[in-house]
Formats: structure tokens, sequence, C-alpha cells
């Protein structure tokens, strides 16, 4: 099995990673610049999780016009990063529009120009309530209209889809030693700062779910 | 209604554009760049139809990645392009992977980042054999995965999904005096060349829509 995986650095999509190369799955990772604030930050955890599972291939694609013409607060372009619960009202305004289906839209095309058999998304069901582009209705939806976008068909996989951050932990913590997530290298924070706030939602989703699991982050917080 | 629109600088969507001023809706034209071996000539066409119809704002999207990343023959990076009739099945050599997908997710959120009420895309009836990302089951399944890509609902256009290139012509000859279609600006051939080749399965299509309505195609061929 050969696939192409949506790798942003974060302890989702890091997980995924993990969990796939144990399966045995060749993996291709794409890693995306799309100019929002934490993107810098993102990409250095992505290339770093890949260098410590070995894979030496790392595409990051440019897609520097999301940052200069999409509306939201998640890029460099909109307002300050919302604080408090991921659940909260607010948060709406970290959603860039369409990135996931964009995102999916390019990993289906680049998995049929290299011969792959699948695309892997890390979303999971924390992101639901405020990202439509995470839900099951969506990945329904993906599923079909990738299938018909192409004679040759690519599979569309979301391990994660009916997972919390907290369940996600524990399948990353639970992998044979050799493809044990190093959570030391992955990131999560929105903000555009080196260290992780530790408040804004992501953070506290984050922070939430090494607590339900009594373990105990290993990234470091500004405060 | 604002809508935005897929300008390749073809004569589809050069038609579209025409159209839906003509039916007095705010038009955002976009255009992509992405590599392919007509991309610049493309480009110089739908600016050219824009400065046209006044339309000052013209972003040209850079998806430069798929020149690099993906696989076809109608990159500058693939094989000659074939000549021949379009329904040829060497023409499924210029099929770019998820090419619509991707261009028309991107107009979506797009769309949604401008507050506008739908997208176009200018794919017609004689591209359902070679292209399956211009079929009506892709655009029904497009519509539904951007429905429930965004909670804000965005409408997709495909005016042309059952009309052929000569009866894509007989609209944009018959619209009114101001509106009619400047086929002169418009370009058509898959050559990396500047004048068209009217050889490659693409001018030969475009050529024959013109003999079908008995005009003259107003551009310069090389041959």
């Amino acid at each position: 099995m050969k696939i192409v995986l949506s790798l942003s650095g974060g302890m989702d999509s890091g997980t995924m990673l993990g969990c796939y190369l144990a399966k045995g799955y060749e993996v291709w990772p794409v890693n995306f610049t799309y100019g929002s604030k934490h993107n810098d930050y993102e990409r250095t955890c992505a290339r770093q999780l890949c260098k410590h599972y070995g894979i030496d291939m790392f595409p990051s694609i440019n897609l520097g016009f999301i940052g200069d013409m999409f509306s939201s607060d998640l890029l460099k372009s909109g307002g300050d990063i919302p604080e408090g619960h991921y659940e909260d009202k607010n948060m709406k305004s970290t959603v860039v529009p369409g990135r996931n289906l964009i995102f999916a839209s390019i990993l289906a095309g680049y998995a049929e120009s290299i011969n792959a058999d699948a695309i892997a998304l890390g979303v999971h069901a924390g992101d639901h309530e405020i990202y439509p582009d995470c839900r099951p209705e969506f990945i329904t939806n993906l599923k079909r209209v990738i299938n018909t976008s192409s004679d040759r068909k690519i599979s569309v996989l979301a391990p994660f889809l009916d997972i919390d951050k907290a369940g996600i932990l524990e399948i990353g913590y639970n992998l044979a030693e050799e493809f044990k997530v190093p959570y030391e290298l992955t990131r999560t924070c929105y903000k555009d700062q080196e260290y992780s706030c530790g408040r804004c939602a992501s953070c506290v989703e984050r922070l939430g779910a090494f607590t339900n699991l009594g373990k105990v982050d290993p990234i470091k917080y500004s405060d």
C-alpha cells in the first residue's frame, strides 16, 4: 500500500504517520505552506518527524495565495488568534475556507501522478463542531468526488475521524517501540511564536488530551 | 449575484464570462498558472478578455507545484502533445490528475472569502469522454462536497455541461452586441508555441465548432 499523507507537523498527522509506517505502508508525506501564523513552526516539526522516521523526501507545497487572498484569523493576514476552548464560537474565525478540500484535492492528484493507492488525512472528532471540512459528511462526499474526478481510483483514509485527541495520543503511545510518536517534535499552537502559547483553543485541547491520559506534554510552553 | 469564474483564456471560459456579464452578474475571474505547455499564452488571452470587458482585477493563482510534481503530457514536464481527434485514446495522456477538483476547491474557498455566491466552471459536453473531471457525475459530487466543506453555501455553476463547442460558440455569437465574445482574443491550442497549431485535438475540436457554425475562426494558425 502506497499512500500520500498530509503532514502538518501536529500531533494528529504525526500519529497517523507513525501508525501507517508501523503497518508497513509506503508513506509519501506532503506538507502545505499556506500563510497560516504557525506555518513555519509546523513545517519545521513536519520535517523533523520525517527525519525521525528516516524519510528523506519532504515536499512542502506552496499555496501562498491562500495567505494573500483568503479570509481567516488563522492566517498571517487575519486578526488575532482567539483564546479559550475549542468549541467556542469565536474559534469559527480560524476556519480557512475550503482548506481541507484544497489540500485533499492536491493530495489526490499527486497520488494519481505517483501511482499511490490512497491519501490520508488527520481530521479527528474534536474538529467537527468548528470545522465543517473535518466532519463525517464532508469525508463521505470527499470520497465520492475524488472517485469521480479520475478514472484511476484513489481511496481516502481518515483513520481518526471518530477519535478525539486523547484517543489519538493513546494510539501513538501504544505503537511498537520503533514507531512510537516523538510528541516532543510536534506542534499544535495556532500562534505566530516559537514556543506554544498554552492558551489558544488548539493548545488547550492538546494539553487536555495529555492530562486525560495522565501524561506530561513534552513540548515547551511560553507560559 | 457575485460569482468567481475560472477563466483560462479559452473560448469556453471566455464565452461564460460574456454570458454572466450579460446577465448583470458581478464576475470575479480567476486564472491558474500550473505549468501547462500553453499556460503563458492562455494567461495572456485571459488578461486581454478581462481588459476587453473592462474588468481591472485579474488574479492568476500560482500552482507551480503541479508542473513540478504531477504527471501529464499537458505539462511542460510531460511528453509531446498528441495530435488527432479529441476522443482519441492517446488524448488521455493530457489529463492532469485532479485538475478541476483542485481549481474548483480553490475557487470555492476564495468565493467564501470574498462573500461570493457561486463559482463557475466552463466544462462542456465535448470533454466528457477523455476528462473524468468534466463529467456530469463529477459536477454532481463537486456540488455536494463544496456544500459540506463550509457552513456558508457556495453554488457551482457549469452552464455548458451538456453543450458542445459549436453550441457554446453559438451562444457567444448571439449575445447582445456589447457582450459578444471577442474570439480573436481566445486560445485553445495545447502546444507551447505562439500561434495555434491547428492539429492537436484541442485545435481540431475548436476548428470543427467554427466550421459547424459556418464561421471563420479569427485567430492565427501556424499551419
